[in-house]
């Protein structure tokens, strides 16, 4: 018996590491109107990116990662709450909160922060929120313990008198713009000094790691950058091919590198999953600040692939096996992954549209086959199927005036044709009966929850 | 005296084996049609290219490499000459050869081949020519011992009641085509299965590497594909996500990881400098046959930057230290590289259009700036200096009927805006001054070649 107990108490002393350690830690991190086309490891031809291009090498990039919206504010909302903004109300006709909306991401939603923080997890949201001024949306109230960044886009609280294109202009003025910078909920600098936010944000995360790197946490990192103005630090001002917009992301690149490292220097890296990715598409019709959504149609605002599908990488060295997988995911399964690695259910009672990722991530195994549906603020616009997507309407860009309606819908094949360019619907009339099975099915099971963006 | 020449011995012993090895081995891997997006590695969503993906890790990936033509004949001409095509007279109003020209490469044209076997090289050409039929043009009579392959493109020869649509369709007809498969000259196959072409030229590549590997060798692999009509062997048709064009490129891919493979396997990889690149951009107006440019402008035909800027990937592994270069390179540049390479100078009274990528590719040095020039048959379009582009006529796509001039012409900053959407000629008369500056040279000192393409 004692040498049976020996044996087993040396059993257990040898077994891998993975079963010993602290629940993983998490880190996502979120760039703002980066486009599918803008990271060297997605095919841009001009701006460098050697530290997210690593990234990728060392980890799983999708080439289907898709955000759940085509703009800021619910994208956001879905990536928290790992459901279709439709069901928290936080899409509309309005598209995004402004600095004078009234509502904000209702208290009632379960944020990924707040699951985490109930499984022991220390909690910072880095950078932009976006999602709520008043009580019950801020960071603070939705399960973060810390927070430091802006309200909202930093081209908000513009000066009145700003000149005519200052927002996509190349050198936009340094003092054109109002935003505040804030710690827990209190203004730091007003007008935030933008030159040094990826920078401060970055030294945030970083202390972070340091502070927190014995107990679980979860960091919620969502830049400011390349969202016009567009900023760099002078280390990057001037410095890439492309022009300020390249500077800004040559720049989130550098943050990445550093924050990678910092996992390094405090022995976390193998348990930490880091997931890196956008919230929606490029905004084209900023021009040389717009960003490229590479051979993708359209951009921001837009339900083409341009507008939604965006880069995502996840890093988990020696847990994640390195490659590219053409799997079909999106932000809403980053939720149910989070949940599952911190080994902590799935909230009862509310209706999750994600779903875990962790087999794919970590077991190679393809997701079970799922449709993906492309809302314009509440609107359905619209739904892919294995690599085939129809099109119920289509809008234009960004603020553009008018969407098209199509019965029967536009449809395209994703893998012979990824720059929607050639409509076989007539040829494919089968297609179009499944997909419309499962936008119905998609529909009836929808309970819009009340509007926050009036 | 003795202990010197005892130390000196032993120091001999002791170098580099890079000064004792032989001369190295050079493999221009060519493919027909591929555009700058259908690789992994250059941002390719759907096309999966494990293998060139490898090859770009381990070598030198070029964000900027250029065709020297937009269409096939001239481009060939350009790799194999060093030179532009006008200066040889490959290029014209006809654009290609077809089976009914008479002309070719003229025999007075100095190929790499020519030079490196006159360096002690065994040369074997394998795949498409389309460089002329008759005696001087000929593979045999332009420097290569031995050739295996297609006189042209795989859609000449056409047998005449071949149905509307069969060249870009999805399922071509095997029985469509007449084109031969030759063996130094003598026909083997007619009309060729083409469902086994790339599979076929790798062997003869594997088999020559195998025979060869104790002198120094030169193989030029031109392959037929993806050039319409499309066909891929058993083990690849249906299996792309990209439908029968990912097929081919996939198939492509795999020679290329079996090319490489025989290098490991007869211990030369070391000592061989694998260059991958295509003769021209994808050939949009085919459809789901027609490969993709990326973000870049058009295709094949155009002088845009999607008919010319052209996947370019250096490998020798040990030798060229991984990464991504931003360099401007184009094929004219092989040759000199080429020669370099096997310690021989350049031919006296030929002027050459290319520079030696050595110092680049071998010592990370940048490459003394220099404009380059798009022609579209015998017609200059376009020029580039810097980041600047500048074009002087454009014209969409292969066939379209009408070039447009532009005075002034239009100007792109190619690292602002990639896609070359915003001509900002109006605010840079100043670049577009230096650009004149540089073709008045440039056509100063071009000599028109005897036309070849009447």
């Amino acid at each position: 018996m004692k040498l049976i107990l020996t044996l087993l108490v040396a059993l257990a002393l040898t077994l891998p590491s993975v079963f010993a350690a602290p629940k993983p830690n998490i880190i996502i991190i979120f760039c703002d109107d980066l486009g599918y086309g803008d990271l060297g490891s997605y095919g841009s031809p001009v701006i460098r990116t050697p530290h997210l291009d690593r990234m990728a090498a060392e980890g799983l990039r999708f080439t289907d990662f898709y955000s759940a919206a085509e703009v800021c504010t619910p994208s956001r909302a879905a990536l928290l709450t790992g459901r279709y903004p439709i069901r928290s109300g936080m899409c509309g006709n309005r598209r995004v909160l402004f600095p004078n909306s009234k509502g904000g991401l209702p208290a009632a939603e379960l944020t990924i922060a707040e699951s985490l923080k109930g499984a022991g997890y220390a909690t910072a949201h880095v950078g932009k929120w976006h999602l709520g001024l008043y009580e019950g949306s801020r960071p603070l109230d939705q399960g973060f313990e810390r927070t430091f960044g802006l309200h909202y886009s930093n081209d908000m609280d513009a000066r009145a008198d700003l000149p005519k294109g200052s927002v996509g202009s190349p050198t936009p003025p340094h003092d054109g713009w109002n935003v505040a910078l804030l710690r827990d909920g209190k203004v730091l600098e007003q007008p935030a000094d933008q030159t040094t936010l990826t920078k401060r944000y970055t030294d945030e995360v970083v202390n972070f790691i340091g502070e927190k790197k014995g107990a679980p946490f979860f960091i919620y990192l969502a830049h400011t950058f390349p969202h016009v103005p567009m900023f760099a630090s002078p280390a990057f001002k001037g410095k890439s091919h492309a022009g300020i917009y390249g500077d800004a992301v040559e720049e989130l690149d550098w943050s990445v590198g550093e924050v990678l490292a910092a996992l390094r220097k405090n022995g976390v890296a193998e348990n930490t999953l880091v997931f890196f990715t956008s919230d929606n598409g490029p905004w084209l019709i900023m021009g040389d600040q717009g960003g490229s959504a590479g051979l993708l149609r359209e951009g921001k605002g837009s339900t083409w692939e341009g507008g939604m599908r965006v880069p995502g990488i996840a890093w988990m060295p020696g847990r994640i096996k390195p490659g590219v997988t053409s799997e079909l995911a999106h932000m809403m399964d980053l939720l149910p992954t989070a949940l599952s690695l911190a080994g902590t259910p799935p909230p009862k009672d509310v209706t999750l549209d994600g779903t875990d990722l962790a087999p794919l991530l970590f077991e190679s195994k393809p997701l079970t086959a799922r449709p993906f549906f492309y809302y314009r603020g509440d609107q359905l616009f619209a739904a892919r199927l294995g690599e085939w997507k129809a099109h119920f309407q289509t809008q234009d860009g960004y603020g553009r005036p008018q969407a098209e309606r199509h019965d029967p819908p536009l449809l395209f094949h994703l893998g012979r044709d990824a720059s929607e360019k050639r409509n076989v619907a007539a040829q494919h009339p089968d297609v179009l009966a499944r997909i419309a099975e499962a936008v119905n099915a998609h529909k009836a099971a929808i309970v819009p929850g009340p509007p926050q963006l009036q």
